[in-house]
């Protein structure tokens, strides 16, 4: 990883169409030093993205890990489904000034990535950008709040 | 527009740093035969993008629109918002191929674009391709299912 970063706790997820690029973005980010929570899956056997979408941001909201990395074909789908959580603020991402401003204006705690959309060296430049990044604070504060305070979900996790 | 397309309400909402895109694709969509619900905001000022991207939700889930355009700096924020409404699919895409597989694959209600991050014809291209496109079905229909049914959300409007 280009950018030196202080030790996370990272939940990493995904489908079938996402297995490989989990698997090497775990390594790197074991290498430079995480700890990476894998949620699976553990092979390549069809799988639904919302089911671990939703694993991956109740492992966040519950304090299981720091941030969290989400990845399916396109990274649409098991974005959606990490953002049905409150709590979570999921970024579809597929390049590195996306990741910044995902993290600057937007205090993303996870980011989706797309694994038959971008390479895997994309894919950690993606990665060490998110991780790299403070939150800017400020004006984007207030709006941030309000991504935790939808009208839509009254009983948030 | 590239492609002929059957006539749609669409719903169109942004912040500030989306107006100008918005207004842009106001017209595209207007004079491509489309009835176009603008959301605001509805000049410059400075606003919140959760503000919007909770109206344009609840547009399209009470029916006053078919679908809709959700337009931030970075397509980021609002992407989120919109998301928090578990009768939304709204898809981040910066490009055609992206646009196409969010219909595809998820059956996308809604595209976020990132008015800071693409250029208006490269806009105007996914929003051609996101109206053109059909869902798959099949498969994907049990995962988008799963979507309008999170654990996270218990009280969706």
């Amino acid at each position: 990883m280009l950018h030196s970063t202080p030790h996370r706790r990272i939940a990493i997820a995904s489908d079938h169409a996402g297995f490989d690029m989990k698997a090497a973005l775990a390594i790197t980010l074991r290498d430079a030093g995480h700890d990476v929570v894998d949620l699976g899956p553990h092979d390549t056997a069809r799988v639904d993205y919302p089911d671990y979408g939703y694993e991956l941001a109740t492992a966040v909201a519950d304090d299981r890990a720091d941030v969290g990395i989400a990845i399916c074909g396109s990274g649409i789908g098991i974005s959606i489904a990490v953002n049905r959580n409150p709590a979570m603020r999921c970024a579809l991402v597929s390049d590195a000034l996306s990741a910044r401003l995902a993290r600057q204006h937007n205090d993303a705690n996870v980011i989706a990535l797309g694994a038959r959309l971008i390479g895997i060296d994309m894919a950690r430049d993606c990665v060490d950008m998110f991780l790299a990044t403070p939150f800017e604070g400020g004006r984007h504060g207030d709006r941030v709040a309000k991504l935790s305070t939808p009208p839509h979900a009254k009983d948030p996790a």
